[in-house]
């Protein structure tokens, strides 16, 4: 196998693109990531979706996505992993370019989720779960995280403004993205007197429903900076799986799918920890952020929620997390959102993240998580010296 | 890259399986597939379907396959190109074992679509051709279909009782497949009185609505035997697209993407389209038989209904096809119908077809459409000698 390396990046901004089709926002990414990588034609186009079928009323994406960008003679198809959709989007590009069977892919991740009724979103969103245990007995997925947050605070003492940093640092952040769909703080107090959508969730502890898309340009790494002066290697892809239904796990707690995924990573990348200048963590709650630094090893079990007390998650801290704002305040256009976490790590690490920049970022690691941790891709992204 | 063969196969019967939900079919197939291949642990499972979150409400099919089918330890995913889904899936397991990153991968297509009104299956489906410029307009799938017939008919002179061998033929084999949903023989003048459902397809042009789900499991040539002691090696997969609306192609009866996409299959395999001894092609409209067989060569432009007419597609003629039923009489779980194709390919290869053998099968192609045309896969498969 071959090694595989980035070498163009796009990205439209995360809004309500209430005059934009799930096309436009395809070609948008797709062009610019094209155009930063200096090419105007692929091999293929993999396309992550999760709900287009659902609210859009457009499945076969991948074909919508060769022909709107014209991209004559590539292949391509949609990868759907729940909101982990836009990773394995990556994930099948780098097993094409690996294998040598292809040289220049597109994974493009689009989602457009505010052309319908809230409670159609919603229903759609559930379907990551396990429709026939969970939904079936009335579960929504912001319920379920409400079910492990609560949970979380029971077992372990903690209390619900104990999780504010984790927003307050994403907002933070995402202020100096001009990309995000928040571009404003947040204070705690702002945070403590949410409304609730499901307690102890509050409106602040949620993603955004929102559309938007992301994209990335994949080549041989041996001969990527032919194509492009900054290149970043990936260092590793891992995937890893857990039971689909919440309580059909050892632990509703443990991430156990995102410990052994981050574990498999570091491995294929030779690396620690430790060696990540940050961790573009898949935090769609802040419950969601405390379990995959705790999986991640970044903390105990039980004690991720003091990294956001301590200030650890924050630019200048330990494991830097949500650096242009994360899914908390860059959004969550759940397809689209495991190529944001890798536009956003190689801006870091080629230093174009402007405020937010991470002094001499040189490897950064993305974990994007479907479901309530079922399944969970780990990318590990470095420059290329 | 490494050479990939196919070491086991699995299907359900196609039917309307009212007792069973999307998991169970996922899980009859998917164990077939694996006891048939000896092996109980695999690297990925790579899920083909269409529909599962607007028909089933049941997104994140690949955690679904690991969680059922108990295969700790797989990576998962669902890869979706409308009707082409299923060789999608098995685009993917090639990429990863011909890659090297991954060894045995199952890739299992699933479709449940009759656990919902007519209306709403026939919404989804019509998600496969373009959103806003056909679907908009009022146009369902059959009604496509049946503007080509007419176009077709109209251009070359056909009248609508030269389509039926296509669905006769169909039948004849679907009556020796115990796994086709139809397993009665049909007569020309059956199809001849067959009520309209949108002239000129009547019922007996199209394939029907139905569940079923269909796998194979994917490993290394080099070491296939040492698991099986009759592998099947992919000579060639190939992938073209062409416009997703029907009004943006050069030519709305020319399957310029099917004509590309054997070709590309014919060299990769180092094959010329005589050497082949059967033809799975996707008939989900008999006018979708005839474009085909002209687009891969076996007729000119207007005269693949001459092929029907003259028995040229029946078992012991010049190029077999619908060996096994086809998607008209096997029937079309969309999904699914992809990695059916290549089960009942294997079956002849490893002259296991019973009353419907062809002498000495030793290469096969398939090929499965998405949408009317827009995304189409061919895949040669080979006997190991």
């Amino acid at each position: 196998m071959r090694e595989v390396a980035i070498i163009g990046i796009g990205q439209t901004p995360v809004d309500e693109h209430w005059s934009a089709g799930i096309r436009h926002l395809m070609f948008d990414a797709g062009r610019a990531a094209l155009e930063d990588a200096n090419i105007d034609r692929v091999d293929a186009v993999y396309v992550g979706n999760m709900l287009s079928g659902e609210i859009v009323g457009q499945s076969h994406l991948g074909a919508l996505a060769v022909d709107f960008l014209d991209l004559d003679g590539a292949e391509a198809f949609k990868v759907e992993a729940a909101c982990a959709s836009g990773a394995a989007a990556l994930r099948v590009g780098y097993l094409a370019v690996a294998s040598g069977v292809l040289d220049i892919v597109l994974a493009l991740g689009v989602e457009k989720m505010t052309d319908t009724s809230g409670r159609e979103t919603t229903l759609a969103l559930a379907a990551a779960a396990d429709a026939e245990y969970e939904v079936s007995q009335g579960i929504s997925f912001v319920a379920l995280n409400a079910l492990l947050m609560r949970r979380y605070m029971h077992e372990y003492g903690w209390r619900r403004e104990d999780f504010a940093n984790f927003a307050v640092t994403a907002h933070a952040n995402g202020a100096n993205n001009p990309y995000a769909m928040f571009q404003s703080p947040i204070t705690p107090e702002a945070y403590a007197r949410a409304t609730m959508i499901a307690t102890p969730v509050g409106l602040l502890d949620a993603s955004p429903v929102c559309d938007g898309a992301a994209a990335v340009v994949l080549a041989p790494a041996e001969y990527a900076r032919t194509l492009n002066p900054t290149p970043v290697k990936i260092r590793a892809s891992a995937v890893s799986m857990a039971p689909l239904a919440v309580h059909d796990r050892n632990d509703p707690l443990a991430l156990e799918a995102a410990a052994i995924s981050a574990h498999k990573a570091l491995e294929q990348a030779s690396i620690v920890r430790e060696d990540l200048d940050f961790f573009e963590l898949h935090d769609a709650f802040t419950i969601m952020a405390a379990l995959s630094l705790e999986a991640a090893g970044f903390a105990d079990r039980g004690k991720g929620v003091r990294l956001a007390l301590d200030g650890d998650i924050a630019l200048g801290g330990r494991i830097p997390i949500a650096t242009m704002g994360g899914l908390k305040a860059r959004g969550h256009p759940v397809g689209a959102t495991g190529l944001y976490q890798v536009v956003e790590s190689i801006l870091q690490l080629r230093g174009l993240a402007g405020v937010n920049q991470i002094a001499d970022a040189k490897l950064g690691m993305t974990q994007n998580i479907g479901g309530s941790g079922a399944t969970i891709f780990t990318h590990i992204l470095e420059t290329m010296s």
